[in-house]
């Protein structure tokens, strides 16, 4: 799709909310199963998501699944918000086009396809096959000092984002995890949870990869002078994205935006993504109904972000590493939840009185 | 394998701890690889836990996970204690052979295979590929008024569940998922769980399948008088099987104790496998290294068995199915536990300064 705001208008517009229809149908169907009514727990509402997004009972078993992982660089990275270099953003990209990060052992258990957006590394990675080049800038500015990005370069970035969604799902993706990998991101994910949801920096700044205590008071008062700094209105989506938010974050939403729109389920990983669905549901609030929270990253601001999205995590397994491995790991989830409603026998088929 | 108590003792006294060692280098391994230390959470310590049972750093990656579902019927089943009729076992053993029924949707979905053990339905099964018969006894006998089988019987039921594991190791099996099916077998699972712990009837007896609030009342009523009867002693785990136990449990005691032998890990399932592994331990306590909890029932008599066992569920999503489900469903969360070790790059290849 065009880069552009017009373009990213139609988009929205195109979201429609789940069938409910289907979703309900799904849980009767359930109720019919040769089990105990219920007895499939959190995987009975999940297969009645799947039913409403594909707008069919039973859904179809997602059995082409793909990670599309965001990457970027930071500005804010020059506060010392984290020990690590920003070259581990590019050096990490050229890993997973490798196979050898964690993403890809991941993906390689459940069966997913890895793609690699560079939508504002710093340095430009290396050129792969798996890696998609949509830079819109060498990472944002610092957002203690101004917005981190202009809305054009925010559009821009969601757009690149939507583009690599759509192209997934027309190779024949049907279900899409989100991943990201951007060092410094963590505080740019506290930022926008903290504008969306009204929460204190304090409540949603975690250690991310690995700050300190000292340093997480740091990054807390980063945070804190970045909010202070632009007073984000969460009335105004891409107002804040744009301003506190990264380019790998401004991808994800077009990512989410994508799959809503076509009615490809999409799993969350961790904080960065949980971010992004925020800024997603405020900008286009049917969206959330075609997301599932893939896990509880440990990090305080994922949770805020999940309980005000009102997605409930399927685990929490204290994963922490991003690049899309929580949201890889639900991934058979979703596919027993859809194939429980597709392939178990009905209670009626029985030949035992008092069965049903 | 015999079906004799001289068989039994020395497969027990042929289990030995997980290698302590391996396990140790499996942490001392993710701590070098390309990601935040600690950040793939609980999957560090269970690639560690895998490394100490195969005995060696990285552990092989599961690759042919095999469900074993072990059925039986209960005598207590006379007292109402469940809505099911007490065919419903044989009926799901037919389904679970014709792979209609949820464990074997599930097993799709991780590519596992399924073997099932008639080790005592009321009334023989049909013939099936799927399934071996090995059956000791048709049924238990009403735990309230006698001891459920005989110690012979549950040494035969131990033997005939440990030569199942081991076939099915011998066939390749490299990942083995407990699963059961016997309507009533709660009701015998809270016996033994109070058993075991010493926890009160109350604590350990739960809906089961679906019984109402005023039928939990009479099924804590039946394990009360069950245990008041028997008062069964956890110094002596086979006689607490064969009192209060279920010919599925003792099975079940006797898959986990070949799975430990073997040093072939072992997912347990919910509260069913939970209270045969109670009784495995009690029996043999280096067994409990080679165990997982898949997942954390809802059954209250659950959560009960895996704290007395200090085991931590991987997730709990309300499953309260049974025949393995919840078990297969942490089947990829531990091949992604074993992939991470063998496949992610270690920090030091990286050309970055300051990475490590």
């Amino acid at each position: 799709m065009r880069g552009d705001r017009h373009a990213l208008d139609a988009l929205r517009a195109a979201i429609d909310p789940i069938d409910d229809d289907a979703r309900r149908a799904a849980l009767a169907r359930h109720a019919t199963l040769v089990k105990p009514p219920g007895s499939l727990g959190r995987l009975e509402q999940l297969g009645a998501q799947l039913a409403g997004i594909a707008g069919r009972c039973p859904p179809p078993v997602p059995e082409s699944p793909a990670v599309v992982i965001a990457a970027a660089d930071h500005g804010v990275h020059a506060h010392g918000v984290t020990p690590w270099p920003q070259e581990i953003t590019r050096q990490m990209v050229r890993l997973f086009c490798a196979g050898q990060a964690g993403v890809n052992a991941v993906a390689r258990t459940v069966g997913a396809t890895v793609a690699v957006l560079d939508v504002g590394c710093a340095d430009p990675p290396p050129a792969h096959p798996l890696l998609r080049s949509d830079r819109v800038r060498a990472g944002t500015a610092d957002l203690t000092t101004a917005p981190a990005m202009s809305r054009t370069d925010a559009i821009r970035a969601v757009c690149a984002g939507a583009t690599m969604a759509s192209d997934l799902i027309a190779d024949g993706a049907d279900l899409l995890v989100t991943g990201d990998m951007g060092i410094a991101n963590t505080t740019a994910s506290a930022c926008l949870i903290a504008a969306f949801t009204g929460a204190d920096a304090g409540q949603v700044t975690g250690p991310g990869a690995g700050a300190t205590e000292d340093a997480l008071a740091h990054k807390t008062a980063v945070v804190r002078r970045a909010l202070d700094r632009h007073r984000p209105d969460p009335a105004d989506p891409l107002g804040v994205l744009a301003t506190v938010g990264g380019l790998e974050h401004a991808a994800l939403v077009g990512v989410l935006l994508a799959g809503a729109r076509l009615r490809v389920p999409v799993l969350l990983d961790g904080v960065i993504t949980n971010a992004a669905a925020l800024c997603a549901a405020a900008w286009c609030p049917a969206v959330t109904g075609h997301l599932i929270a893939g896990h509880r990253s440990p990090e305080p601001g994922a949770t805020v972000a999940l309980d005000h999205l009102r997605l409930a995590p399927l685990y929490d397994l204290r994963l922490r590493l991003g690049e899309g491995t929580g949201g890889l790991l639900a991934v058979p989830l979703a596919q027993a939840a859809a194939r429980t409603l597709r392939e178990m026998a009905v209670l009626d088929e029985l030949a035992v009185d008092g069965f049903s």
